[in-house]
C-alpha cells in the first residue's frame, strides 16, 4: 500500500497523526501551533458548516461579523472571563514594520506602537457585548440571535492537528434575551442542536450534561456540553453552550427597558463548536485502513474506478461510468469517476479507503458484459456484485445503511466502554487499563474533583441531564452523593 | 420618515455613510478601522460568497485554509512584495498577558516575547507558497487550484465602512501551474469570472483591463482588474487577478520536474475580491430613499405588508399572505411577511425602501375583496395593482426585470459619463467638474502617470483589454501613444 498507517493498537497517537497527514486533511504550518487545513479536510469542514448553518437558521439565528481584535481593557471588565481567556493569547503591539537601518531585512518600527494593545480574539463575548450595548434599548430590540463563523487564537503550548491548535476555525453564537428563562431555553436549545448534529450527521452518540463549576466557561453561570467517547477510551468535548446570566451585560452596562418600563440587565448565552469536530469524526470511526467518513459529511460519497487493460476497454467503461454518474447526481449523491492513468486500481482502492469514501464501485470489462458492478462499502469492507440496473437507488440505500451502521457501532462501543463504578480501586484500574466513560458518585466539591484529576488524570466530563437521582457515596471521599457524574480522561 | 438620509447630491460621502449605518449594513467598532458587519449586511455578503464559491468550484477550484499569522522573515523573501505589504500591518510580538503587579488590570508579559514577530496576513502568497513547496515535486502535482475565504488586515490610516477597513473579509485564490501559458490562462479566466459575477449578479457593468506597472500588485508581473463607475463619477476597483510569473516560486524555492525530467520553477497566479464589493453594490445603485439591491443578491427579495384597521382584517389578510408566501417559496423567491404591530405601514414602506428590498406587496381589506394586491418595485418606485391569481409568476418576472433594469441604468450612466478626451484642459475640467471615466492617450511612462496623479488625483484605472490600437498623443506630455487608457479618480 502506498501510504502506510501506523497501527492503531500499537500507537494510537501516531496512528491519528499519520491519518490526518496521509489522508490529506491537514498539516502543521511554519507557524508554531497553526495548521494548514488542506482541500480534502476543508471540504469536510464545509459540509459541517453547511449543515450547522442550516440548523442555526432554522432555529431563528442570523450571521454577522465582529472584529478580530479586542482592546486589552475589554478583557478586564468581566472578572472570571479575564482569568480564563486573557492569559495565553496573541498580542498585537505595533502596526508597522520598516527597513532595518543596518540593512538586515525588516524590523518592527518602534514609533508605531499602539497606545492600547490589541488581543487576537480567543472568543468574542467582550467585543460583541460592547456592540450590543448600542443595539439594545428596549425589550423590542430583543432577542438578538446572532452567530459568527470566524477564526480564533489561543496560544496553546501543546498542540495537535484539529484537536488543539493555536488558531482554529469555529462558530460562536451570542444571544441576548429579556428574561432569564428565555436565555436558559436558548442555552438548552443549542446544546440540543449540537447533540442532534453529532448524532445524525457525524454518526457519533454524545452525552449531554452540565459542566461542574471547575470546567465551566470563564464568565458563565452554567455550561452545557456534549461529550463523545473516542476509540482509545478518552472523551472528547464536542460542543458547549453557556448560560451567561447577566454577567456580560453588567460588565458592558447593557440595560433595557422591559414591558413594564423597568430597567434591567440583558440575559446572555453563547455557544460554539470548532474544527475540533474533525478530530471527533476521525477518532470516532476510523480504522487501520484509514478514515471512515459518515456519508452525510463525506465530500465524495461514491467513487467509481475503472478496471481495464487497454484503451478500448477504458472507453467502453467510461461510457457506462458517466451514465451511472448522472444517475447518482440526479439523486443528490456526490460521485467521482477516477479514470486517472497514473495509478493502478489497487493503489486507488487503498487511497480511497484511506480517505474514507463510503462507497466504491469497480467497473471492469466483465461487468460491462454482464451488466454488473462491484460495490464495496468502506465501513465493513464488504463487497458484492450487483446489477448495474438501478444502481443509484441501491447505493442511496447503502449510504443510509452505512450512516446508521457506523452510528450503531460507535453506540455499542460506548455502551461496552461505559462503567458504573463504586470502588476507588476499580476506578483507578479501569482508567489505567482500558479507559472509557465512568459513571460514579462524587461529593460535589471542587477539591475532590481536583484531587481525582491529580491522581488519575480523569475529570468530570459532565453531569448528564438524564442521570437519575440515586443515593450513593463519593468514589473518592465516601461522602454522600445524590447522582452519578461522568468521569473520563479527555482530549 | 423614521430614518432620514443625507441627500446624495448635497454630500455624497455623508449619504454613503448614512446609508450603511441606517440600512443596518455595518458600523464602526471600538477598534480603530475595524467594522462590525451587521446581520443584514452579512446576509448580502453570504449571497455574494455563495455565488462566487459556486463559480470558483465550477472552474475547478477547491477551498482550503492557511494560517492567520505570517513569520516576519517570509515577507523579506520576495523583494517587491515586502515593499508593498510588510509596512502597514498588525504585528504580534507577545503571546501572554499577566496581572499587573501594581494591581492595574492586565499587562503584556515581557517574558512572553516571540523570537520572531508574526504579521497578521495582509494577503497570503508567502505562507501559501511556503506550503506549496512541500506539495509540489512533479508536473503530476500540478495544477494546484486553491481558494481561501478569510479575514485579512492592512493598517489603513483613513478607513471607510466596506471601502477601506483595517480588517476585511475576502477570498484569495492561489494557483500553481507547470507553464507560463497555463498560469496566464488562469489569470484571464478569473478576471472573467469576476467580470461576469459583477455584471450578472451585482448588475454593475465593469471594464476589464491591465494595470499599469505603478498600480500592479506587489510581486506580480501583470495585474488584471475590473473597474466600475460609481454614481459620484469615481472608479471602484472591484476585483483583481495577478499573473505572478515565477516570482514566488523562486522566493520560496518551489521547483518541479516537468514531463521531460527537467527541473523548473512553478508558475503562479493569485486573485481576490473582498467586502469592498458591498461598497460597489451600494454606490452603484442606491438613491436618496436608500439601497437598491440587485434581486440576485437581495437577502429578502419580496416583502409583504398587511394594511389593516383591526384584528379581524389582519387575520383575513394573514391567511392570504401565508398562501402567497408559499407560492413564492416554491419558485425559489425569498419572501418576508412583516405583520409586526409596532410600526405603521408607512414606516415599514420607508424602511424596506431604505433596505433596498426589490419588491414590496401591500395587502389591504379591499385587495382581499377584489382578489388584488399592490406591487411596488424599488428601482423605479412604480406601483401597480394586479390580480392575486398568479402573483408569484408575475413577481418572478418582475425580479428579472429589476435585475436587468438596474444593470441597464448603471450601463447608461457609465456611457454618459465616459469621455474620450484629447486636450489637457478638458481632462482637468472634466475631473474637477463632473468626474467619470476618461479614455485618453498616455505615453506609457511611470513618471507621466505620477505627474498626472499629482496634478489631478486621477490614476490609470486600467488599460482596457478591448482598447483598440490607435495613433495618438499623450494627454499630458504630447509624446506618441498607441492606445487610450482609462483614467479616473478612484476609491
Amino acid at each position: 500500500m502506498a501510504k502506510f498507517l501506523t497501527n492503531r493498537e500499537e500507537n494510537y497517537s501516531q496512528w491519528y497523526n499519520d491519518l490526518v497527514i496521509k489522508a490529506d486533511l491537514a498539516e502543521n504550518s511554519a507557524v508554531r501551533g497553526c495548521m494548514v487545513i488542506k482541500p480534502y479536510g476543508y471540504a469536510i469542514w464545509e459540509k459541517i458548516q453547511a449543515e450547522l448553518d442550516r440548523l442555526f437558521k432554522e432555529t431563528g439565528h442570523v450571521n454577522a461579523y465582529f472584529p478580530l481584535f479586542i482592546p486589552k481593557s475589554f478583557f478586564s471588565k468581566e472578572a472570571a472571563h479575564v482569568e480564563g481567556f486573557a492569559k495565553e493569547c496573541a498580542v498585537v503591539t505595533h502596526y508597522r514594520l520598516k527597513n532595518d537601518e543596518n540593512g538586515k531585512g525588516i524590523v518592527v518600527d518602534p514609533a508605531a506602537k499602539l497606545e492600547e494593545e490589541l488581543i487576537i480574539r480567543p472568543t468574542s463575548e467582550t467585543i460583541i457585548w460592547n456592540s450590543y450595548k448600542n443595539w439594545i434599548q428596549s425589550y423590542r430590540d430583543l432577542p438578538i440571535l446572532i452567530n459568527q463563523w470566524a477564526n480564533v487564537v489561543r496560544w496553546e503550548m501543546r498542540t495537535r492537528l484539529f484537536l488543539r491548535t493555536a488558531e482554529f476555525l469555529w462558530q460562536e453564537g451570542h444571544t441576548a434575551h429579556a428574561t432569564r428563562q428565555e436565555a436558559m431555553e436558548e442555552t438548552e436549545r443549542m446544546i440540543n442542536v449540537y447533540a442532534s448534529f453529532a448524532e445524525n450527521s457525524m454518526a457519533l452518540p454524545v452525552i449531554k450534561g452540565y459542566k461542574s463549576e471547575n470546567e465551566r466557561f470563564a464568565g458563565a453561570l452554567d455550561t452545557f456540553a456534549i461529550e463523545a467517547l473516542m476509540q482509545d477510551g478518552k472523551a472528547l468535548q464536542a460542543g458547549t453552550s453557556h448560560f451567561l446570566g447577566q454577567n456580560f451585560a453588567k460588565a458592558f452596562d447593557v440595560q433595557f427597558t422591559d414591558k413594564t418600563g423597568k430597567l434591567d440587565y440583558v440575559w446572555a448565552t453563547s455557544w460554539g463548536v470548532s474544527t475540533r469536530l474533525m478530530g471527533a469524526i476521525i477518532m470516532g470511526h476510523a480504522d487501520n485502513n484509514g478514515l471512515i467518513l459518515p456519508p452525510k459529511l463525506a465530500p465524495i460519497q461514491v467513487v467509481i474506478i475503472p478496471i481495464y487493460r487497454n484503451e478500448e476497454q477504458l472507453s467502453e467503461i467510461s461510457v457506462k461510468a458517466e451514465k451511472i454518474k448522472k444517475e447518482f447526481l440526479a439523486l443528490g449523491i456526490s460521485v467521482k469517476y477516477d479514470d486517472r492513468d497514473n495509478n493502478k486500481p489497487g493503489w486507488k482502492f487503498a487511497d480511497y479507503e484511506l480517505k474514507g469514501v463510503p462507497v466504491r464501485l469497480a467497473l471492469g470489462p466483465r461487468d460491462i458484459e454482464n451488466g454488473t458492478v462491484e460495490v464495496a462499502r468502506r465501513d465493513t469492507l464488504a463487497k458484492e456484485t450487483v446489477s448495474i440496473e438501478g444502481i443509484a437507488g441501491h447505493v442511496k440505500k447503502l449510504l443510509d445503511d452505512i450512516q446508521e451502521n457506523i452510528y450503531r457501532r460507535a453506540f455499542e462501543f460506548r455502551n461496552e466502554n461505559t462503567f458504573r463504578i463504586d470502588k476507588w480501586d476499580d476506578f483507578v484500574s479501569v482508567l489505567e487499563n482500558q479507559g472509557g466513560f465512568i459513571m460514579a458518585h462524587w461529593d460535589g466539591t471542587a477539591e475532590t474533583e481536583e484531587k481525582i484529576k491529580e491522581l488519575t488524570k480523569a475529570t468530570i466530563r459532565c453531569i448528564p441531564f438524564d442521570s437519575p437521582e440515586e443515593e450513593g457515596k463519593c468514589i473518592y471521599t465516601g461522602k454522600p452523593s445524590k447522582r452519578r457524574v461522568l468521569f473520563a480522561r479527555s482530549y
